[in-house]
């Protein structure tokens, strides 16, 4: 192990309590009280950690930042999920890029449109893990819609055709750790040449409390492709400071406003 | 000390940090890093701490909550106090109750229509303890507009005239301690009988995520008597869960909608 090495989970227990403290959110932290760790492991890209919380269900937990609670997981899925699919005239075809809780992909094929979802999380342990100990999450897994691609969404995104999606949904880890690339202008340039015209992409987009200049460069910088590009805020919270953000843009061609700000469609 | 006698502030501090275990929200904590405590005291009425952070500044806890943090405290602040000053028509004359930092009065002396503020904090120490410890949020208490009553604001919206006030604002703790009988119906029949027609009561109103029966009981029971009664959402990253939300409810009497989703007035 390097000074570098990512926190291991379990370290982060005391007197029972898996506190979230992190370089990346200084002298803050969530707790939540722990009722029995269920498993730790070194992936081949990061540290998982899943425990039995006492008062939040199961948790899963990477590189030692709590990814999704069974109590609260609802809200950020769909806010992530549904934003996007309803920005879009007839998303038929959907990338999703992360999400190896499987959470945004059941939200996903809630949609009657969508005739195949190309899902493509980087580590396969993630996706066991949640089969295993958050089956109400990764429910939609086996969906007969669904192509699993355990796999590097960075290079997936460079190697795919023009025009192929209508919905690109990005739900990544923070930018430390094996999600980094993801978010870098390269990343969205890709992003922006794989949609459709008219097509939406929706990605993780931090903390208004933590990340404003991160914020400030996805809206700025990674969006100046796209014919809109926007920030949605969603409370989630056993998130840090029980806030994180939504970012989506919309690829010029289709008519209508670009913004993402009311539904194109009706559920 | 009884058995239900409230924490102690000091005793939530373990190696370094302030850990907010309560069981009001039992099962999860926010965590603050302590730099310094500052004064730890039992007033008349509750166990007053102040501690500064690392990272938050200066830090007032009642009875083991934390209730202000110098990063923060504007998100607060500024919605219990403008949220009811803009629904108001012409607001001359406030009550608050409680918000004993002076965060909210620095707020609503900010309207040139006020003519006069009646503030009705029960505990006095935390308003000495405001004025030293967090200068720039007990920045308006000498205010020449202001006429501080240290007491119960219970009794004295009992004993108040009627039609005496034009936003009546209630910044409380919880309801389990000193603030418990600001949450009731027979609080707010009084509420009712003293603001004027067309006033605005705007009280802090407790958290989405975990007080539900609570604000439904305020919304539909304790707002009964009062043309609107609604819950609007605040981001508060060191609250629990990050949100906490206000009640709002206008008494019938002038014309315009009685909803306060929109305001009444420009800044």
């Amino acid at each position: 192990m390097t000074e570098s090495a990512p926190l291991q989970g379990v370290s982060l227990i005391e007197n029972g309590w898996f506190i979230e403290k992190n370089a990346q959110w200084p002298g803050q932290a969530n707790a939540l009280e722990v009722k029995e760790v269920l498993l730790h492991k070194k992936t081949k890209f990061q540290d998982l950690l899943v425990f039995a919380s006492a008062k939040h269900g199961n948790v899963i937990v990477l590189d030692g930042v709590i990814q999704i609670t069974e109590r609260d997981e609802m809200s950020y899925q769909e806010m992530l999920a549904h934003l996007p699919m309803f920005s879009a005239e007839k998303p038929t075809h959907v990338l999703i890029i992360g999400g190896g809780d499987g959470g945004v992909l059941r939200e996903v094929v809630k949609h009657d449109t969508v005739e195949k979802v190309t899902w493509c999380e980087i580590d396969g342990d993630v996706v066991e893990a949640a089969k295993k100990y958050m089956p109400n999450v990764a429910i939609a897994v086996s969906n007969p819609k669904t192509e699993l691609l355990v796999g590097d969404g960075v290079a997936f995104a460079e190697s795919s055709k023009e025009n192929s999606f209508d919905v690109i949904i990005v739900d990544s880890s923070d930018p430390v750790g094996p999600a980094e690339k993801l978010f870098s202008k390269e990343f969205y340039v890709n992003v922006h040449r794989i949609l459709k015209p008219g097509g939406v992409v929706c990605s993780q987009g931090e903390c208004l409390w933590l990340n404003e200049d991160l914020i400030d460069a996805m809206v700025t910088d990674y969006g100046a492709c796209f014919a809109s590009a926007e920030y949605a805020s969603i409370q989630v919270p056993t998130y840090p400071s029980g806030q994180i953000g939504a970012f989506i843009a919309r690829k010029a061609g289709t008519a209508g406003p670009a913004s993402c700000r009311s539904p194109r469609r009706e559920p």
